[in-house]
């Protein structure tokens, strides 16, 4: 209780070790770490989140760095969260790793941690909330959430950031583009990275191009989600990125959206602790019986589920 | 009631247009999707699921098409479901589209349906699992279960197929790679497809190297996961790859350790179930005065979380 509150205390004064610490604790969901969260969540307030989404190979650990960089210049505190499906076991946080290695090492006012989420069934998001809100409350200014993953993995970043930049690059397979324009919806700003290869030009056109018949089937939010060209390589079209992120932020603020998306993030985060809670307790009391049961066609997984269900005080 | 109880037996029939409707059905959570999906699971039995798993652009897509040409050359009803994170909104189930002007349209052996999961939050793995039973009910013999995600979506793949394919190609990015490096441990096969693409030896080789050094890692279940060559295009390997499927399966048979995956997907469906069904119900619940004060930072997503849980009777 009250090692807690010291290290509530620590990560407020934005002491960067606290912060490791205070994160692997909600990540690790160690005892203590419900009470931390609370507390630094009641203490903090909401900061810009900007979550990258798009193919790997596309470059977004390079753009990331460029962000840092630009918003370092500007005096802002930069923290990173990179969520990454790789495995603890053979070799994950290697995105971590590979940022860390680059230009920002030893700033104090840079945090980069990965957060990996290989094996885990039923999503990260719970884990990505918790370590959001540990960087609010150590006053951070601008947070980056970034995912190697593709499909569920970005549809979580999108639901815990405020502004999406969806990075793809000129000249990707045939594939990608087919997965790209199904997933045109969830970036708020396109980023065509790399554009010092072949093909930038056409890759914009393309791509607004889609934008625009997307545009006319949803609905519009007042916003014309905008594609850009940069080179992280070159650091080409970085300062008007970040000018364009700067232009959504204002966009959400003065459209009213930034408190709905907050609403949206926040249900997602009670919905998601409380599905992982009351599951990990139902699943405590699934019994090697009850399993075989169902692998003898006994019983099946709704009927069970709900006698589980029936049965408990399930908390 | 009655209706469900038709639609059952209409599948059981093998009727493709009923198969069609009741994954529907469960896959939407209609009325009545309930009673369906227990039906269909008590009067069914396990058939063997074949994952496939890899980074876009690896040929899965048409790997899946080889293997079904294998399998209905013995004479076996293949089913395919296609997890895919494109959006129902702007063009998704173009896996499945693909899959279907090929070469197995209008055979009554064989179903192709792609899942999409674009815009859920926590996870697709009951949708999975319920499509899955549907099949199994209908008399197919083979179940592959595809995704074109990354991260996330491939745990839950894993999570729910016997034999996991981990689909590579040679010659993808460093990123990739990487990613690779992270994800060794889901795969109990590993297939070098494009064969016909420069760089194969050396793709084949560096798996086997790394493989070799997981498996010191990681604890031995008797089976040492084999990298094979394939070109899904030229058709080179296909045989192969369908014997060493084989392999897999009679060791999972004979090393007792089918059992022990089967009661690991059903112990996953069922924690999925409920924690779907609980975070919906307390959803409802969150009024837009609970998010308020969420905001206004008054209170905090523990918190509120544990409030709900305790105010209710959750189901």
């Amino acid at each position: 209780m009250n090692d807690v509150r010291q290290l509530a205390r620590r990560v407020e004064g934005g002491d960067l070790s606290a912060v490791a610490r205070a994160i692997s604790f909600v990540v690790d969901e160690r005892p203590g770490s419900e009470e931390l969260a609370s507390e630094l969540y009641r203490r903090s307030s909401s900061v810009h989140k900007v979550g990258l989404a798009g193919p790997p190979g596309s470059g977004k650990s390079t753009l990331t760095g460029r962000l840092i960089s630009y918003w370092r210049g500007q005096g802002l505190k930069v923290g990173v969260l990179a969520v990454d499906p790789s495995s603890p076991v053979s070799g994950g946080a290697f995105l971590g790793d590979r940022l860390r290695i680059q230009d920002h090492a030893g700033d104090p006012g840079v945090y980069i941690r990965s957060l990996a989420t290989r094996g885990r069934v039923g999503g990260l998001t719970p884990t990505i909330f918790g370590a959001i809100h540990v960087l609010e409350a150590a006053g951070f200014q601008k947070i980056i959430v970034e995912t190697v993953g593709i499909g569920q993995d970005e549809v979580e970043v999108a639901h815990a950031a405020d502004t999406v930049l969806y990075v793809v690059t000129p000249g990707l397979g045939d594939e990608i583009q087919a997965l790209k324009a199904g997933i045109m919806e969830i970036g708020d700003i396109f980023v065509v990275n790399k554009a010092d290869l072949q093909g930038k030009d056409k890759a914009v056109a393309d791509l607004r191009r889609a934008l625009a018949i997307g545009a006319e089937a949803s609905p519009a939010d007042g916003w014309a989600a905008p594609v850009l060209a940069t080179s992280a390589l070159t650091g080409e079209g970085i300062a008007a990125l970040g000018e364009m992120i700067e232009r959504h932020r204002d966009h959400l603020d003065s459209s009213g959206q930034r408190s709905r998306r907050l609403k949206d993030q926040l249900r997602a985060e009670v919905s998601l602790y409380l599905a992982r809670r009351i599951s990990r307790s139902v699943e405590k009391r699934l019994t090697e019986r009850h399993l075989s049961a169902l692998v003898e066609r006994k019983t099946d997984p709704v009927t069970l589920g709900q006698e589980l269900l029936e049965a408990r005080g399930a908390a």
